[in-house]
């Protein structure tokens, strides 16, 4: 993996997101209390700045107004000319491009993360975009030294081919923060301060690396999305089933063939038929059965992760 | 309590209502379910019907569309003249009185069983008002007997200078039935099993009942509400904190003066103030922020319950 792309400079420009989906509730109270109080996002060479990125649907205390902040930052949609019939989220979405972006230029914000929960029984997993992984994937060894008392789990979606459309894709760099489970619509104070402690050490992490800190290389597991799996359903798109007790809440435990993943309502078991094993991920996530997604398949690969050297003293003089 | 109310009757009709918040969704795919395959709700003596009380609300995933269906069932709402612009909610509620009530009329169902979902580490919970309870009572009693596994409390709501506003208001006699927790939108197969149980084991009681078995005396803890707690706010109405992890998931269990309640997002505690040991209920639940509940208060009370009377034969022979 020697050829991914690490940054060179230091990373002055960063910034937290939270409430990109409206009832993901960890992000949405951090972002506010931030607002108000930001020192905790302050380091030395930098100050991450807050931003509540989708205010109508955190309002609203739902995903979205009219379709998937998440999903909208594409370059065709970014691009788009502006008009009084797009959807809201088309407009903020611009909004937060020429706030944090625009998209794929220098004047892009140097990193984003972005703060999510989910339904799903994640723990602690970053989302990184393959074309974002060596800066990404040296924070989730960070993370994972800090001993935080949970395991720190790397996802990585391989973009090739696909257009990026995640609110951190915006940025030169960025990585997404999943915590789960937590109900939509629900703040629970243990997943609140998790997330808080991790964001802490997610920008202690940046600071040592604009202070020249230079990390040694390492090998550690990652989980690849394969694709998804829809829940069992009629021919009218109702559900039949749901998601297997057996697999309920074990996100990132292997799969094997032959086991089950949905119980039907007429008490059938239906069984995974893939051929080898597999790591689901976001199990039963509430979000996702408008998608179609039961679960994402992922695979766990071994991978070397070549040194991040640390930045040459010029580059690390306060501006 | 010997003075309270008991069907003198059979009760031969009978109605199961699921999704009267549409994001509940353990009753949402019990009712669907058995709109295709109704033999699980038939008895010898009655077959309960299955009724989807709010669709609007279950095709969008919300709890509701313009207000909350199950505070809706005032005579006052029900008897207004409905015009094109009523609250979708009221017009459903009025639709639902014509089909199991009306409301406090001879004409009304004998017994109608709400089903329901809570983020909130309820397990089982019955909620009966307390208009309702002898039957409710022997019913609760019936379902601890089955050695189900879990607990199952009966929470009451004094109704007394009230009026009643519930689906099952509209039936002579009900009760709700709660399980959780389960976030929105999620549905889980263990606690879509558990409440298919439940449900057969309820219309197990009432059709024992209805053959004209009398349930002796007994004496159990029920659950009285004494009021609700809101979260920590500021003048505006933001979260200044939400449930303190030593609460969190400690439904039905003892909290005493000078427990904490709350934990700030300065991190701060805040203590419980009361004089006495109450009992929270719903602790965290997703749907009563907007409500201003952080939790209810309950206090946990011994009560005598009388005999159940047999039904004389002639009452319980077939119709």
């Amino acid at each position: 993996m020697s050829s991914l792309p690490a940054p060179r400079e230091p990373l002055r420009r960063v910034a937290v997101t939270g409430g990109t989906h409206g009832n993901e509730m960890c992000g949405i109270y951090l972002i506010r209390h931030w607002l108000q109080a930001p020192g905790e996002l302050q380091r030395a060479s930098f100050s991450a700045m807050p931003v509540l990125a989708n205010p109508a649907a955190t309002a609203a205390c739902r995903r979205y107004v009219d379709r998937d902040l998440n999903r909208t930052f594409t370059l065709t949609l970014l691009s788009s000319t502006a008009t009084p019939s797009d959807p809201y989220e088309v407009t903020r979405a611009q909004e937060l491009n020429r706030l944090l972006g625009p998209k794929g230029t220098d004047q892009a914000f140097d990193f984003v993360l972005d703060l999510h929960n989910t339904t799903a029984n994640t723990g602690v997993c970053l989302i990184s975009e393959a074309s974002h992984s060596a800066f990404s994937l040296h924070l989730c060894h960070y993370l994972q030294l800090q001993s935080l008392g949970v395991p720190c789990r790397l996802l990585q979606y391989e973009t090739s081919g696909k257009e990026t459309y995640s609110v951190e894709s915006v940025s030169k760099d960025g990585i997404c923060l999943e915590l789960g489970p937590q109900p939509q619509g629900v703040l629970r104070a243990d997943l609140f301060s998790q997330m808080r402690t991790l964001v802490a050490s997610i920008l202690d992490f940046i600071e040592l690396f604009n202070q020249g800190m230079a990390f040694p290389a390492f090998e550690m597991d990652i989980y690849r999305v394969l694709g998804s799996v829809d829940f069992p359903r009629t021919a009218d798109g109702d559900l039949t089933g749901t998601v297997h007790p057996q697999l309920q809440d074990h996100d990132f435990e292997p799969l094997r063939p032959g086991e089950p993943i949905f119980k039907l309502f007429s008490g059938e078991d239906v069984l995974y038929e893939g051929n080898s094993t597999v790591y689901p991920v976001f199990i039963n996530e509430a979000a996702y059965y408008e998608k179609h997604v039961a679960f994402l398949k992922s695979e766990r690969i071994r991978v070397q992760v070549p040194a991040l050297p640390g930045l040459t003293s010029s580059s690390t003089l306060a501006p």
